[in-house]
């Protein structure tokens, strides 16, 4: 099939560039040092590629997205970096033979986590990005009533996730060094093997996790643009132009088909200008023809996946491969 | 089924409000006046409730739209208030029984319509939106040259989209004016006896219309807040708590359960600080206990319905019906 006979709003992912981002990452972070998050592409398949670089483990942000990897045959050591207060479906997954392991940072998790049948978790540290996780002084009591109740503590994780897109590298290397400061103190008085952390900001910064969730550096988004990194933008939302005016043209791609958090989605060579339920509006020196094919750029992969049931992959013209953003939902 | 039962995220639509924002519309705009948008809910079984209101006649933003609403038995007079370049599918409804009226601001999008197997267009006018629709002086040739390539031409709309949230009536009310005078001047020179506009911002202004495809009222949203109007928030995004910190509260409503183009949601009676992929962050003077139950009201609601499978229609703490999202994706 070829690009120009897919239906639009419609995810393209470049061959060349996913290939070369996820040998760039291994080749940084080989095999367990880099636990691929799955939040960012939601799409088994492109786990499997992960997977056959070398990563047999995955993060996970949501229960769901734990149930689809298991069920896909990459559940040999899932975590899910969230917590979570019904941990059932969690439960089930363990007892049908996958590893699962989630966050705790509270009695009430810890309760859920064992209530749930989950096995092991990680002590959930607040690294400075003030969302989930204990304080970190709290870490290791926390890990002694994970421990009473019968779960399995593996150790810590703490997301450095306000400094992901902090673009001074020096700054950004000196913060996560006191984030991950936090978290080693925490580790210690934990216990267990892991300290995970890290993302596609900080992957060559954080030289103190065990493992790096990084997911985003798959497919990237524009919003990094500002922090240098060697990976190529692999992700475009495809669209059709359906109407030109005088001042300005239309693509059929809007906000149903584009994470808007980050900001406005950006077309090569145009300015874009607004963005609508199904449109996004452009102007371009060159002239627009309706019916032409344009790429748009979304400023956040990860909510932009979660809207599209599906990405191609593509090389030039041709469409390689279709895969089924499999991991959806909750 | 109990609310405390369902998996969060999970859609939560008040019966008792959608059925008075239903009939709140229903009387201002009886039968024929209201062409309910589909776009602002993607859901067959809301679209139903519209119907036994009294509405036979829907507006669609997308071909998937179509094809669903068909599908479900709604298809007695679907408008796709949108252009497309590939009509095909339209046709295909067409020639299974299903009446769709669809768009044209250009000659691509006509030989589109026709080429497609559709057999009745609106030419879409620039009423101020400046997004689709040709400038009003070339709707009559436009509609010529429907009428040529076979063509029943219906008459015009035009969206006066940049109106729905003037906050100032007279102003709202004034400019509405404007704008379908021009698209009443289109009308003119086009023929036909459909002029279709407005929405849930003008409902009550736009006195010119024969019909108005209003959707947002059904489920309502923060951004018409500053519109005064009579329809209540319907639709609220139901979340646990997941983690309570010293200085704030994360629910697990992210921006992957959020459409976010319009801003942050609001939680009464808390501060929402910032939402991550699978988070919101909260502050509440009063004490939040992990576990609790949040209801997150999404800044727009459109693209918020897009990111979920189903929507729960709820009555207290009663969940009376599961709705599939079934309009979702093109």
């Amino acid at each position: 099939m070829r690009i120009s006979e897919l239906t639009t709003p419609a995810l393209l992912v470049e061959r060349d560039l996913l290939d070369a981002n996820l040998a760039t990452m291994s080749a940084a972070l080989p095999g367990p040092r880099l636990r691929p998050h799955v939040k960012a592409h939601k799409t088994t398949a492109l786990a499997r590629r992960q997977q056959a670089s070398g990563h047999s483990g995955f993060t996970c942000a949501t229960v769901r997205e734990c149930e689809v990897m298991a069920a896909a045959g990459l559940g040999a050591d899932l975590l899910l970096a969230n917590e979570v207060l019904d941990a059932r479906r969690l439960g089930s997954l363990v007892a049908d033979g996958a590893r699962v392991t989630t966050a705790v940072d509270s009695p009430e998790t810890v309760a859920a986590a064992a209530g749930g049948g989950v096995r092991e978790v990680l002590v959930d540290v607040n690294v400075g990005l003030n969302r989930c996780g204990c304080p970190p002084e709290r870490a290791g009591e926390l890990a002694a009533a994970a421990r009473s109740a019968g779960l399995e503590v593996r150790g810590v994780m703490g997301y450095e996730g306000h400094l992901q897109l902090v673009s001074d590298p020096e700054e950004r290397k000196r913060r996560t060094g006191e984030a991950m400061a936090l978290l080693q103190a925490a580790a210690a008085d934990v216990g267990g093997e892991v300290v995970s952390a890290g993302g596609t900001g900080t992957y060559r910064d954080n030289i103190w996790a065990t493992e790096i969730q990084a997911g985003s550096y798959a497919l990237m988004d524009t919003a990094y643009d500002a922090v240098g990194h060697p990976f190529g933008q692999a992700l475009s939302v495809l669209g059709t132009v359906v109407s030109v005016s005088a001042g300005h043209a239309v693509a059929d791609v809007g906000l149903k088909a584009l994470g808007m958090d980050h900001g406005l989605p950006s077309i090569d060579g145009a300015q874009v200008r607004r963005c609508a339920d199904e449109h996004t509006t452009f102007v371009r020196d060159e002239p627009v023809r309706v019916g032409e094919r344009v790429r748009v750029l979304p400023a956040h992969v990860d909510p932009t996946v979660a809207l599209h049931e599906r990405m191609h992959l593509v090389d030039g013209d041709t469409v390689l491969e279709t895969w089924p953003v499999d991991m959806r939902g909750w």
